[in-house]
């Protein structure tokens, strides 16, 4: 029974609220907040609905700002914030836990504004603070980092002696009916999928041109698809904490529409993170490009087709070759008929929540800042399917890869 | 000997004011004036190192603002203006030279900023104060509309009784080696070609879809290019001032890149004229989208290439099938060698100049509003290859259209 303050309204948030709040056993009294207190209260009254429980609150609240969120905090008391507003508010909230003695979770690396720039090493740099304290961070508890890193996480504890090759896929074949929008926040989309693709290879990082590399992939029920090697923020933590892995590389599906308007869209000079001068003001492209493309959030109506994101692995058990395929398909339509969000927004928010829960439950826990392959991956996995993201594994399959 | 205003220093700008130059027996005192004055006086410091001419200044105006150019037009005392800013100017300064006295010339038809309308409604509407005022104003005087309506005018002063069908056709054949950017402003250039296409048959707009009809046609020494039907502003007045035309088309070469660029920029909302939030700001994605373009003034180097552009017209002369064929074709790298400027500036200013010098030297004139048809084409034909661009006639060619 415990108080947890969830910070961000988009998709995503309203999916963490739906999930925290079917399960009132563990959250007790949920509070809302973000920038536009207006956002929360829609979603709020729409999960009261849902779900009838008994205890819900929203605020407005700068999440760049340490004292309004030492503030906030302090005049809910929550025991723990789940952070799913944007990355860059990783460290202002980190902060403001620190001061206030609340456990965090996010669900993607701090980036800094001004640069693309993926990696952990600010987040990892609150180690001794967060240790200290006795506090509990959870860094990248969403779908991919998150679920991808609790998959590996089994099969290094289930099915591997050593894992040699990790592959992680994931394919979105859903079909939202727009000439183009992203499936979560176009800035950080965008500048995740135009920069250089790199993957971990015989101790070092290989780095490549944008979709350099591509294969032709297989999903389950879902068929082939054009699959590009990208770089994403949890080969980062998983090389270091599996440091047998000789390689892990990590593919995400784009069509080649998609691919047209990214690339317009470079060429235009709309990805752009430096200020431009418009009648005298700054205006950052990529962040008024935000503005202008559709609201990932209001994609869900219409969305039809699923999503599948998994973890092919090779390596030796038992002093034996061994493959390993585990995986999740979820349905855009199914995600947005529970909790009025897409499939994107569903497959973050399920695991935000269901880490949270962990944390609460006495699961998951110490002091310190944790990637969540640290963590025991069996409780979560017994849950995810009740939470709704079942399944499904395969030893010994072919891999393609 | 007469003074000039010209207002704008665009790459147009640049080259007007390089060929009023080149001409100090007509104009004998230059003033180039626009928002930044820095932009004249770079222009102004070139064109006195390669003409000498020895009597050129710059000002700052804001050409939105009537008072602001009244005072302007009054210290400066010119015979006429040369507007070469933006077509959304037109107005404004119109009232200004009616106010105070001078004569007028454009490049390009008034458009409302708040709705993409090419039409000559609202200049046409001056008609009768110009004409009370005794002064002139020349509508259109660059390449298209501008130097096509007077190998229109040309066409039917000597080689036609009767012209039935014309199609102007516009090839910009050269490679400026960015990946996209725009040849004049872009936003009137996005917002011109972006529109449904129109064409005039049997006495009735036709309209189309954007680029919905392409035909490949052969462009003198070039070879040939896709070529779309689009709408252009000459085809109003020159349906109107040649009532025997059964059909009168404009036609404009894109290339699949071009044109997949455009779709993209529609697609992302980025074409949208309508203001859109951010940070509190209204931003209008067209209007941003060119500040992020490269500076079709910048284009001018390494530009390769020409243009060709002309009319293709067939109808009866002594009561016989008559095909004509009159254009230019300019190269981008002489235009650049001669004004700093590439060759759809060029192709723009020169005849803008020219016009100018014809009103100046009282072989056009007249009270009241006039398209460049309306007057005598051959003292200004006779010039045009002087002046820059040499054009060519075949009589009785095949037209492939």
């Amino acid at each position: 029974m415990s108080k947890v303050l969830i910070i961000g309204a988009g998709g995503v948030g309203r999916v963490v609220v739906h999930k925290c709040a079917q399960h009132p056993e563990i959250f007790s009294e949920i509070m809302l907040a973000s920038r536009t207190k207006s956002k929360c209260d829609d979603i709020v009254a729409d999960v009261q609905k849902a779900t009838g429980h008994p205890a819900m609150q929203t605020a407005q609240v700068d999440a760049d700002n340490v004292p309004e969120l030492v503030q906030l905090i302090r005049s809910f008391g929550p025991k723990m914030v789940i952070h799913v507003a944007l990355p860059y508010q990783d460290l202002t909230i980190m902060d403001a836990c620190l001061e206030t003695g609340v456990h965090y979770l996010d669900t993607a690396n701090y980036e800094p504004k001004d640069e693309a720039k993926f990696e952990y090493s600010w987040q990892w740099a609150y180690q001794d603070r967060f240790r200290e304290a006795g506090l509990t961070a959870i860094l990248g508890c969403g779908f991919d980092p998150g679920v991808t890193s609790i998959f590996t996480a089994r099969a290094a504890k289930h099915h591997f002696d050593e894992m040699h090759y990790l592959d992680i896929v994931d394919c979105n074949a859903g079909d939202h009916g727009k000439a183009f929008a992203t499936n979560f926040n176009p800035e950080i989309n965008i500048r995740e999928v135009t920069q250089k693709g790199r993957y971990w290879e015989n101790g070092q990082w290989v780095e490549t041109e944008p979709h350099e590399i591509m294969e032709v992939l297989n999903y389950p029920n879902i068929g082939p698809r054009d699959s590009y090697l990208i770089y994403h923020e949890e080969l980062e933590s998983l090389v270091k904490n599996y440091p047998t892995l000789k390689r892990a590389r990590f593919w995400m599906t784009f069509g080649q529409e998609y691919l047209t308007h990214l690339r317009v869209i470079q060429n235009i000079g709309m990805a752009g993170i430096e200020p431009v001068k418009y009648k005298g003001m700054d205006v950052i492209p990529l962040e008024f490009l935000k503005a202008v493309l559709p609201d990932p959030g209001g994609l869900g109506e219409n969305y039809t087709g699923e999503t599948s994101i998994g973890c092919r692995i090779r390596g030796l058990k038992d002093g034996k070759e061994q493959t390993y395929y585990i995986w999740n398909n979820c349905s855009h339509q199914a995600a947005f008929d529970e909790t009025g969000a897409q499939g994107v927004s569903y497959t973050t928010g399920v695991p935000a929540a269901l880490g949270a829960a962990m944390l609460l439950t006495g699961e998951w826990g110490g002091a310190g800042v944790f990637n969540v392959e640290e963590f025991n991956p069996d409780p979560f996995l017994d849950k995810l399917g009740e939470w709704g993201l079942p399944w499904q594994e395969t030893v010994g399959a072919d891999l393609e890869l």
